[in-house]
């Protein structure tokens, strides 16, 4: 869409978007899903509402493309992998760990989340866009250390990747327990220790 | 409260809140938690909205009374020991997966689960009256199949626990997967290969 627009039009386009997404991701965490309008959106991003409705059809749409626009290139790059697994595990999670512990990135991203549990329409672009590319970074790095001889060759690796992740992802959206490093770490080991190679 | 009410008032009381119950159940499945009211519940229940109050501060509370009437019982029980792990945690999962496959039962535990995702004061009552026993039986039991050298002696129950509960409860609120029968018994197999004692 930018490529034949003049250099100046792009840089304000590239603006606009940026404040956009910077405003709903704000917004949400502070009023909800449910009170998050488009006006609230372009008024917050200093922008007119039409120009939000020219590039996204809704509300989640929006909401989608601010969250994906930091979380698309990490999937893209995959899990580390340093030939360790547990570490590599690990080191993800306590990152993951610090995001979750951090209101700021927390609320927008429980708005989003509630507004999925609720709804099966949200449900399916969130899981499509956001759940899923998250599963399948574990999935991917799990079949690399099964490939690798780390992990035994009858290993479910999706079920194993939702083993690590679920747990996780379960505490911080329930509120049943904290997630501090010595969890992730006891986690990893606990849910690793069953796949190895046997013998 | 009862007890020294005539019989006959303790009978019609007793049809009340099964009425009430009933009728929060059914009408917080349709119309969600946000939209739930005591009038709602009181008007499909055929009781004085003043009868609801007399007994419960709150929607919340009535909510959770209604859902904890059936599973305090289940919550006191405990899981079945037959000194099979696997098997007994496979057998719960299953009943488990029947209910969550049921629109009518999963309909209401929803509508739950998303207020209390969104809300921290909802939350406090809905994981310590419904989440938090729901953890505890597995821990108990995972800490009876310790005790009898099914599973060794460092693993943390707690978070076993979690292992085999939390990704069953993430399929079913965020719809990332299907609750079926293969993936419950693949997931207690490679969540219990890891627990046993070594060598």
């Amino acid at each position: 869409m930018a490529n034949k627009a003049a250099p100046d039009s792009t840089r304000r386009s590239e603006r606009s978007r940026r404040a956009i997404f910077e405003a709903a991701l704000a917004l949400v965490g502070e009023v909800g899903y449910e009170k998050l309008t488009i006006e609230g959106i372009a008024s917050r991003a200093g922008v007119g509402k039409q120009t939000i409705y020219r590039w996204w059809p809704s509300k989640a749409a929006v909401l989608l493309d601010a969250f994906t626009a930091d979380t698309d290139e990490d999937y893209a790059a995959g899990l580390p992998d340093t030939g360790d697994l547990a570490a590599d595990l690990k080191f993800v999670l306590r990152a993951t760990a610090d995001e979750f512990n951090d209101p700021a990135f927390q609320a927008p991203y429980r708005a989003l989340a509630v507004a999925g549990a609720n709804d099966e329409e949200v449900s399916r672009t969130f899981v499509a866009r956001l759940l899923e590319p998250g599963i399948r970074v574990y999935t991917d790095r799990l079949r690399a250390a099964q490939e690798a001889g780390e992990v035994a060759e009858d290993v479910d690796v999706r079920i194993a990747a939702e083993m690590v992740l679920s747990p996780f992802s379960q505490r911080w959206l329930m509120r049943t327990g904290e997630l501090t490093y010595d969890f992730v770490d006891t986690l990893v080991d606990q849910a690793l220790r069953g796949l190895r190679p046997r013998g």
